[in-house]
């Protein structure tokens, strides 16, 4: 079969690999019909990511169909329409008791990490019963991706984490994919004013159709200055960090309201500065997170009653094959105005 | 009047002074009988507090007797031993209508601060009906003077911050006054392992006698090293930081589990650096805050009935009129040996 | 000046009183302007609540405008227009300090009920600084009126206590001003069906216009059947009990899923049956409650950026001194299709 | 193989049955080393428990050793000692993904219920991976018995749904052993005051040994009147429910405080009055359930380390052959001064 392989910093090849086969009896495989590329991947394309060897197929997120599975799978059966979960889960793990599903023992954040993932036309999902979604005949397979990993990290790392109530001014830094998913799913908790912080115009526009408040071009204007003059001073009540480099974590601690809460979703690959100076006095909360998908059916319920339209967050379309160009496309999202990139098989 | 006076970093005094007088029909003033000294206090004199301004009395610990009352005081008469809160509250604005009075528009951490403190023969209180507690005849009143500050610190800002659970493993970064205020609370949620880091072997000593399981010795040791070991590289679920400096915060990050949380109590006067490279996909909760002593009424009772024993953290009495020589004690605590220092009026 | 006063069970008269004097320093005169009726009004004309004697003059609703101040109130001014709440609070008491003002010692619901209240010309309120709201000029007084009360009430003791959530599935037993005041702030959260159970088509109708999904008319269907039809037999995440006799209570614990909250508004002034026999092992939470107005500012904001919009909840207006008509309205609201009535002065 | 088998109300005898097979890849079976007689137990003989018919082999409780495994079962071997849950989780369907693995749509409560169950030489556990705790050599196999159900039941559904916290009054309802269980758990939180009510003097004098602060015999006295009078007539912050008839889950209603939390735990063949009339505006929480079981591995830690020590819960012993006795002395416990009555294989 072929598969998008990394071998090391920089360098990613779309080339013939063998077809994975089951290895545990709770292994099923999936043949992909839909999948895409998420920031993460780029980040594990500039070697940030020190989990990734060279030679594993990346890729974590994605629709397809059971081709086989192994003798102790009783949810699924071969044929059935799934969504893969960008977390997989053994269920019965000590963390996985608690529904901490992203730090599951046995699985996590695996896929397109530690072994290899969906960018490829085959792909080896373990714990299936507790790491896939049956998806139901009819259903809008495309829109289903963006419950793999974006829409379930920017709600439960965001919006959840980021304590989200009626009535709040919430700041969301970074207005690609995952700032966006965190965007829709906000608005779930009726926040008073969303106010959007990112360098590009276009999708500070598309931010504003997407249900944002206010917009603050951080390219062009000094961000910090302009949400306290947005709050009158007083900060935001939740800033969501969705960019994951240290400029945008330190304006989050910058424009927080004292009692507020700073959620960060971004991979961040350097530390930030933490002015504790400041911040000791100032009763806030930081919380990190992998996203546990403990939301998941929520969220596809949404989608399937169609309050939620992760459509939306859909730019582009390439043939499964034609990888390497969606690559090209997503890396210059803002030239490209892209954003999620929808690979077909 | 004799008070202790802040003459910029380095410099004090204790010199005569007007007495305090009412100026809000919500004051009282209020005969000093016992206060103490807090680090925070030495923070200040170190020129780290940038609120505190030359000519300030600083302290806001203490007990006292009711000498003057506003005619808007209801709570309280002339005569009443009253404890202090290190925190004023006007009980009407914003924050103090959602209990965090922390940041009380009007009042707050004002005592010793931005206006005078208890460092004095006599201290004028704001908004005396919410920042002071009745104490009733025969109480150990050199024992409540803990709940005006470290106590309810050490609970509200380290324990329940940190939520602290049963069967825990938790860890306490520095032995001094406030990091044993939170060893002592946080027994009352039974923790199954308390491990408590400190360099000054007898401050490690007497938190063994307070109930910690585990003492790790970071001058000696490698502390990350040695909660590792202990946790069997787990680490813990709960970090509080009782010190005040990038070090131990830092050292609280390495040590947290995923899933775990690190309470900040430590004033800072330095940022420190966060390494979100690790940090990111933890999992973490990190908080920082100032009391609102909510919880003060709970701890009082609990004093009241001996579950509680904060005379164990006293180990100097003086006159205040010695408080230049309390000082000397108090800023050379570990050959001294000293925990809290009491000045008796 | 003239007032609504309760003389026993089934009667009431509007009649000569005297004008209110100020009592306390934190007392207020407050000429009313605008004040309508209460459900729990009609309760009391029948003699439901025991703590209301005859010679009161109830109400707890209103906006008006300050004429008189104590010497200790400092957040208003005469002449100033105010949102009167139907719980005064100390903002002292051992209760008011855990943000509990339902149960406040010296206050809690007492307007109408155990003090003169607001169906009067001027009424006196106790506590002005922490139990009125300022009204900025050009507000929309009528509308406010609803914040008094049934807002607070229908979202607090309604949907925040009933947890609900996004994508759950709830169902509200009253569709009259206070299980309507729940349809509309529900939805500050999002859930995916809203279930609205009532006898009366009009009220049903108008529930569709404010966002019901589902409704269920128990005169015409089997309550009990429709729900757990429309659920798939799981029963519903949060059922709101918003009527307050025994009947929709019973329904709520019937048609509940495991796991689920059951969240009473209903004033009751009899007893319910509590099948124990089947609710043990079902996992569920009953909450009951007054409210403690804590969201009145975030309501507020609300309804001044218009994403709250309570006129929608007024069918009727009459003058103050017609209030015994509007009365009779009220008492027959099926029949006039009534939901809040308002009085003005 | 011998086991207890139900014969309809009032029946039961100690018979030959077939030996269990493993029905599918996921169960094992265990030979019986030590089990128990549960509340539960009695009232399933008397016919008040409507799943369990005429044939069944009774008993959730017990530990043993693995005889025969599913080829799906990863986490255990043949001739593990084990630990047996009284909750079989699937750990894969809505409820168990959720940590509410009470309501797992193809276990929770089934032992000795809808399957065969513990009072047996050999018993088949489904979901063996999830539904049971591996014990290490040398543990105390008849305390670790108390964890099958007593223990988590009386911490979950009791103290964690209460909302024990530190310096609380609580009230528990029954000190027989799911009421003691409770006791024992509620000290992980520091209530102030544990008021522990029964009828019989032994056990209330267990009851103390165990940390009780107060007794109230219902027997002798008015039991809400000696409530009221150790509470200033302030009621409890949480009353526990460890019955399962109606006179007790009202006096728990009777006794709650303003803003207090009723926490049943008793098993309820019978519907209780609740004076909504009385307790709509109290602000108070009732909570109902079955154990989920997520506490387990903290209170085995527990219990290995000898902070908890259930072998205090055990009075009698017999051999398993002796049953019927046992039976006979757990039915006359106040006689025969029993709490658990262990049976040793």
């Amino acid at each position: 079969m072929k598969a998008l392989v990394y071998h090391g910093p920089g360098k990613k090849t779309w080339e013939e690999k063998d077809k994975p086969v089951l290895i545990d009896s709770t292994d099923v495989i999936v043949k992909i019909s839909v999948t895409t590329i998420c920031g993460t991947d780029l980040h594990i394309l500039k070697g940030d990511v020190a989990s990734v060897t060279a030679g594993r197929i990346i890729g974590h997120e994605g629709v397809g169909i059971i081709e086989e599975k192994g003798s102790a799978v009783n949810n699924f059966n071969i044929g059935d329409h799934v969504l893969i979960s960008c977390i997989s889960s053994c269920g019965k793990c000590g963390y996985c008791r608690k529904a901490m599903y992203s730090h599951c023992e046995h699985g996590g954040w695996i896929l397109g990490n530690t072994i290899d993932g969906t960018q490829a036309e085959y792909v080896r999902i373990p714990f299936a019963d507790s790491s896939l979604y049956p998806i139901p005949a009819g259903a809008d397979e495309e829109a289903l991706v963006m419950l793999s990993d974006i829409l379930p990290t920017g709600f439960e790392c965001g919006v959840l984490n980021g304590r989200v109530k009626p009535g709040d001014t919430i700041a969301i830094a970074g207005a690609g994919p995952i700032g966006l998913a965190a965007l829709l799913t906000a608005q779930f908790y009726s926040p008073a004013q969303i106010i959007m912080i990112d360098p590009d115009v276009n999708r500070l526009n598309v931010a504003v159709t997407f249900g944002a408040t206010h917009i603050v071009n951080n390219s062009l204007e000094n961000a910090l200055e302009s949400v306290l003059k947005i709050t009158n001073n007083k900060g935001v009540d939740t800033a969501i960090e969705a960019v994951g480099i240290p400029e945008t974590f330190e304006l989050c601690t910058a424009i927080i309201g004292a009692g507020g809460t700073i959620a960060n979703i971004g991979v961040h690959g350097k530390s930030a500065v933490l002015h504790l100076e400041k911040l000791w006095s100032k009763n806030i909360t930081i919380t990190t997170g992998l996203v546990d998908t403990f939301s998941t059916p929520m969220l596809f319920k949404n989608v399937q009653s169609k309050k939620l339209d992760p459509q939306k967050l859909i730019t582009h379309r390439f043939k499964l094959a034609q990888i390497i160009e969606a690559y090209d496309t997503f890396e210059h999202a803002a030239k490209e105005k892209a954003l999620k990139v929808i690979l077909l098989a």
